[in-house]
């Protein structure tokens, strides 16, 4: 960055540390043109994910309950709500797109991280690019751009951020958003340095809520906070110069350990976006190996519920850690039973959001197989690796092995499971020919003048009026 | 709460922990009639004080550019921005109020904490509560129980989450802000714990942060992420059952040890809104004890600036920690030198608004005389005191000590300087006519029906149109 860098050193603060100065050096001065085919070809992947995820959970309790919200609290005609079609400001537009994107469980993952980096990126990407008559390649430039900072910072303070309790998400979640929002507002940066700084001091979000709304809440709150953080930037609202690694900033007060290094580790050579998996099933990432193995007992090996005396996981520690509920009592509880997932996955052949409902949760059979299963930790297991013994009722036994999860970077989503997926949330919402044209719309971002041909394939017709 | 209690058992989660039960069930059946006529009169002072301090506000520069994204984003006209007398939404009015409250670092103090609890409480209640049609009564109940809620929450995680680099007005402000909120929309008890919930994995704010804008941005947020709270609960969002005590609660995440029996310590008979000091300096409480005594070498001891050779000042660990900048650049960070204020108390005999701007910050005989200004950690002096020794360009001494700091409750302000403190703050903005009404309306708050004439006082006169 030899000269171009000299010259830009007057944007910064002379307090900002290195690697935050070069992360936001990098994310100012990476245009479209920069970005390998395969990145815009795996950003388009994932927002196409996002369109499905987002379009899937609108008519959730918990999108319908912040539409209420944000319908009282009005605001001026910006920003789409998905699905809903309501004009609102590009903050409220954030905030239920981002509730709706995240509410099934089912968005995509930064494997090394557990962060769902696309949901809150998009909702405030999305709202602010629409609102300033952005270009789909503007808008593949910030998600790429952002993902590569919001995975960036997520690395420098993961395990320890995550293993205290914090729901990335929603932190490093925040960051993204605000990257995406800021690089769509043209800010300097200067300002940028200011967005980001805002963006981590309003960074939350505990994993103590997981299993209710406000897990989803994070991610809609970090799309409205990162747009907030870009617009008070454009401003000139100021926050301190070195937010993120300070004495008193966000890696230190939210993580026992850091490595600043990664912050700029790899960037525009290594790209974090291909270690972002798109999720076949609709609950933590963390449970979908032994989904996987059960689908396979059932599948591979002719196992029938009836069949089943008990079942035995084999499971990396992680899984029990996060997905332990042992007697879930709502859908949202379930994706955080990994004994119920395998339950489904053993009676349905599917964990999609029909399974995850208040309803399936407490049906008979699902709890009476439920019960039958029997996870078990084993730090020999890894990550994306599981595996499930089943013991018959006639006396014989049945057992598989997951090695790479499906959805996982090492096997990821075909692009006709992918166009199946989205499919399969959007058009029960939009139509099966408005949800064709949407897939083929995105399959296009890149030569979108403006975003208004998306935004639109992307709001459910409205009955004719008599 | 014998038969009361056990007839509401039916309105709380079997998980939520008891004593963020009792809290809540505290906090709900609490009515104003409850609440001692001292009580009453006390949480009178802090909102005739917040009025002043957020009047004083509300032409900072960072209320404006708020303000300017605000109107830009638009909303329903809900509630008034005070001073500019925009209508906008309850979050909107919240998010400026609470940062033009806090922007001069003026507002009122739990000493025992550090915590600013009237600015987020207020900043969310005055919103809700001039929306929905509340009196002054109502006001005041939801300032008092929240000010009681905040403070326990504060207390419980006190000082390893402050330690640690938590703005504590941030995070348990935005319990007490939702606490508010709640009241004023008369939610149901469960309803308050997922509002609570909600504003526990909201609550945010990084020390690292004092000396830039993004310190007030912290209480704005405060009020405007606890309202939020307490509408999505109105309409059946929820929260996790034990947000603030379980494994992944804020307790367990945001502090390295806790103290949960204080949240239902003393409810009702011992009020913590007492502890609460009203601060005669616009900086951190922290600096007040040697800000008086440098006042004292210059008007009880006749020193004058060109008498001083050097000053040593002997203050509490705490007030290094905090206020230790050397060379502070401007006005905000003005406010974390205590160098730089003792140099002011000497030099104008004063540490308000006006002294901590840019230009003074910067003038050269204000540095001249900070950098003959020494502070020194002493153990042995306690928080509200501090000692100052003048060395004279004469070659004698002076030697002053204070004991208990002006504005603390051992040595609390006058009414006399009271009024006189919220009229230096409010007659610049609303005229002297005006602010005398405004004054004199709060005075009658809980005789008040609506709180319409309060808010419409609070507005600065337009000019009248030709």
């Amino acid at each position: 960055m030899g000269d171009g860098r000299s010259a830009r050193a007057g944007w910064f603060d002379d307090r900002t540390a290195d690697e935050t100065r070069d992360l936001v050096d990098w994310a100012w001065t990476t245009s479209f043109d920069d970005l390998p085919g395969e990145v815009v070809a795996a950003s388009k992947r994932l927002i196409l994910d996002h369109f499905g995820v987002a379009l899937g959970g609108i008519d959730h309790e918990a999108s319908l309950a912040a539409l209420g919200v944000l319908r009282e609290l009005g605001g001026t005609a910006q920003s789409t709500v998905l699905g809903h079609g309501d004009r609102t400001s590009v903050t409220n537009a954030a905030l239920v797109n981002g509730i709706s994107s995240h509410v099934l469980d089912f968005d995509d993952t930064h494997i090394a991280t557990i962060l769902h980096p696309t949901g809150p990126i998009m909702a405030a990407a999305l709202a602010v690019g629409e609102w300033r008559g952005r270009s789909g390649r503007d808008l593949l430039r910030a998600h790429v751009v952002a993902l590569e900072v919001a995975t960036r910072v997520s690395r420098a303070i993961f395990p320890e951020h995550y293993d205290a309790g914090w729901h990335n998400s929603g932190t490093s979640g925040t960051i993204g958003a605000a990257t995406a929002a800021a690089l769509l507002c043209e800010l300097a940066p200067g300002q940028l340095v200011h967005a980001l700084g805002m963006a981590a001091t309003q960074a939350a979000g505990h994993r103590e809520q997981f299993g209710s709304m406000s897990k989803s809440l994070h991610v809609g709150k970090a799309g409205a906070n990162g747009a907030l953080a870009a617009l008070l930037a454009a401003r000139g609202f100021t926050a301190a110069p070195d937010s993120l690694q300070g004495r008193r900033g966000m890696f230190s007060i939210m993580s026992t350990g850091s490595r600043p290094a990664t912050l700029r580790g790899g960037l525009g050579s290594e790209w974090e976006i291909f270690a972002v998996g798109i999720k076949p099933y609709s609950c933590g990432v963390v449970a979908h190996p032994p989904i996987d193995a059960v689908r396979q007992l059932r599948t591979e090996r002719g196992v029938a519920p009836q069949d089943v005396a008990s079942i035995e996981l084999r499971v990396n520690p992680q899984v029990i850690e996060l997905t332990g509920k042992q007697e879930p009592r709502t859908g949202l509880e379930g994706k955080f039973s990994v004994a119920f997932c395998a339950a489904i996955a053993m009676l349905d052949g599917a964990a999609g959001p029909r399974q995850f409902s208040d309803d399936v949760v407490t049906r008979p059979d699902v709890v009476a197989l439920r019960d039958r299963i029997h996870p078990e930790a084993d730090p020999g297991v890894g990550n994306s690796q599981a595996v499930a013994v089943a013991r018959l009722v006639n006396g014989s036994e049945e057992r598989v092995e997951v090695t790479a999860a499906s959805g996982t970077p090492e096997n990821p989503m075909s692009t006709e499971d992918l166009h199946a997926k989205f499919l399969d949330l959007a058009a029960p919402v939009l139509g099966e020919r408005q949800a064709d044209a949407l897939l083929a719309t995105a399959e296009r971002l890149e030569e979108l003048e403006s975003l208004d041909e998306l935004v639109a394939a992307s709001v459910r017709p409205q009955p004719a009026r008599a």
